[in-house]
């Protein structure tokens, strides 16, 4: 990729498509059935005006929030996306970096094609990192990357709630997504990740079914709590009353998120 | 057809419509007049948005319902729809055993091109199924109908009260829609369905003004649940006062539907 | 014109607008300015839901009203339509007849292309007519149409309150639309509709601001209420208190109406 | 550009675009980022219905206001738009000159090309005519803009209080805009306009940067209060907070506008 002069998201996003292949392209873009919740995530932004003060000094400004006892430079920070390499050979490296040098939070996500440890040493010494993760039916997987990510300075475990299965995005369908020979779920060992060649629909979806744990419920969030002393984020709550019933479960925060549209169609904007 | 890998319901109305010629696929797709309640019918969807619950055990999942004392496993049916061999050579019987097969509620168009016994054969013993059913003129006709249908072990009538004239639906004026000359409406004789040529507009629409009783009124409604044991639902109610009047006349149940926007247009969406 | 099937009210617009002439086609589509009220009058049907009743008897339909007196056959009639003869050579006659066949009321616009006396004929003995009227700067010109009116058995006058002035259409600014030289305004003397010759925009506007009282108030109703017995309906009001004003000085009835969205733009639509 | 007959605001706007160079029209086409409130702008006031009154007199109309002290025929000024000689080579003069022509208000940008003392000459010795105007960082700058608008007539001073920062406008960012070389900000020394060719990006954002002072805050405005006897008007005020307290700092008024969308996106449309 030549530099071109990229001056909006959108022509991010136009760029993009011209340069990734179909597989990775429609993995990234696609949110769940009809996408209607996907269109509305970004539409729902024009339903908020701002009223803006006038006269205000903006000689200075300072947009550093706290976050669970540390403060990051800007209240924007990089959700956990997983398989990055599919769109750049730097993949998730390149996220660790720029987030160190904007002074924000890096999510990683559970299924990076980039392990733990490698992420870590490019994020840096001084850097707010979180880990993100799935419950697996195989406790012994869940148990070796919370250790590793504690190992690794991660200063918390975000928890993906919303994914007993993965939500049906007919891009993926369509393509048969899989993940090319040459990428690899880092983190897990060559068995745990063999799934992800599609045998029929979108590989990804069959390897949840395979080894997520369908089943969870709060117990498991409490057995969690019980193997570290990480705080621990829930990610995806849509609900106040399930926002009520974490602050029973001794849990630190919520990422009150739809998945980017990708789970469920028509479940409101995370915006709204 | 040969097999092709359909992912949704719009491919599916996409690959309908490529195969289709246009009398049928006029005849299927078509609402009335200016289609605005057939649009809505479908966008009415993205009025309501679903709030999750998370960490919910959803590795066994039970949706059957009971229904007028019966159960079947999802609260999704099959609804009456008319002449299903113009679509496809083994029409209502194929839609019989898919209900069968998926454990739910057939309906059965009293405009079937299959007859009743040949669908009830197709549909199975243990199977849950229904009869729709018009009041004619001819009481005789409706008699007729009401016995093969609980002699055939049809276990509700559901009686379609929205159809005192058939729906103006530009489609089927365009193309003076009929009924091909190798098939039939398998229920009548073949002098109470010969009408279904064209002679100049809609062929069904002429048929409806010919035989339909355009003066039914709640009397007729009480003479077919003086003549039967079989539960009756009436079909197409959309008012409150219109549900309930039809509780005091001994009716087991209402079908709140606007006959896929194909009777009036500007009617509310059948989920509003 | 061969006659072709037309099913619908859009068919019919498709047709004139391939047979008519820049011109006339302009004149008879146009609306105020950006035309948003044009559109929003037929929009704005779909903000209304119809809720039908089941089970009613309408083998017999009587859709007949009572209107200052008289009875109608359907609560639909036909609005003044200035200069018909640019559509069609039979113009105001085909009109006239069509309301006395469908048994409802004609209202005949002042700026008819076929003069009072003819469309009388044309519309019968026993049918239901009413004239509408502009109280002209030349008080002679509106008595004269008044008592060639009574005199031909038109049953109201229906006084256009909303132009004071002419709307701005851009279609017709554009078109300099005139009259063509074989029509003419049949109820005026040659000297009186000789500006119909565009001199740079829109000929009807420029003799508007000419011919017609821009300074008419409600003083002018009341003189045009001393002149005549025949019942006054006053076209074109949208305001309540408007409304109630009219009460007070002997007027039997308003149209509520935007012109056909050609005086203002962003006024409501009709229908609200 | 030959006399063409140009009936409506759209019709302006589209022959600028066939006639203006890309650099010039996207200057003063743009709006802020993703341009929603630019759109919303215009169509903000399809959100207000006109209801006419009927039966008014309406020929002679007075539409004049008084605005500070002074008569204007009608209540439409012109804003101060910069850089009018990119558009025409008559510029800020044709506009002084129509202004007067129509006997309203003319705000001159501070950004114009053609100086304060030229623009006096051609608005004439009885017009109505404000000044517009940013604090520098240099005080001496801003000294000497008031005192040359005072020595000229102008009878206001409209301080644009929105502009911290230029907002940031896509199309300006694409075309490196920048000022051509035959033109200058008439109203300062070479020195001070100089940085108005791109050096990457948009010239004027990296000009606004350099000279306009983003600490300004109430205290700013009270010095301006302080070194003339002028009146004072606050242009870009949304908020009713800030319109309260402008009336604690001896304001005389205030221009409630969003900078023709120009400065923020997703603000309020101007008309809201």
């Amino acid at each position: 990729m030549a530099t071109k002069s990229l001056i909006c998201l959108e022509e991010y996003e136009e760029e993009a498509r011209s340069i990734l292949d179909r597989n990775a392209w429609g993995y990234y873009s696609s949110g769940a059935t009809t996408e209607y919740t996907l269109r509305d995530n970004v539409q729902a932004y024009n339903r908020y005006s701002i009223f803006p003060r006038v006269l205000v000094d903006v000689s200075l400004i300072d947009m550093s929030v706290r976050l669970l006892g540390d403060t990051i430079d800007m209240p924007i920070g990089i959700s956990p996306t997983a398989m990055q390499c599919l769109a750049h050979p730097d993949g998730e490296k390149a996220t660790a970096r720029a987030a160190a040098r904007m002074g924000t939070c890096l999510t990683l996500s559970s299924w990076s094609t980039t392990n733990i440890e490698e992420v870590a040493k490019h994020n840096g010494s001084h850097s707010f990192r979180w880990f993100q993760l799935y419950v697996y039916k195989d406790n012994n997987l869940t148990i070796d990357l919370v250790r590793r990510a504690e190992r690794e300075g991660f200063k918390a475990l975000v928890v993906t709630v919303d994914t007993p299965e993965l939500g049906l995005r007919y891009g993926d369908k369509r393509n048969k997504f899989s993940l090319p020979r040459h990428l690899k779920l880092a983190n897990f060992s060559e068995r745990d990740s063999s799934s992800l060649a599609s045998s029929g629909g979108s590989a990804l979806q069959e390897y949840v079914k395979k080894l997520i744990d369908p089943s969870l419920v709060w117990d498991g969030i409490d057995w969690l709590r019980s193997i570290t002393r990480l705080p621990i984020v829930l990610k995806g709550v849509l609900r106040a009353d399930d926002a009520r019933e974490a602050m029973k479960h001794d849990i630190q925060g919520i990422l009150v998120s739809n998945h980017g549209a990708r789970q469920l169609d028509t479940v409101p904007a995370t915006v709204d």
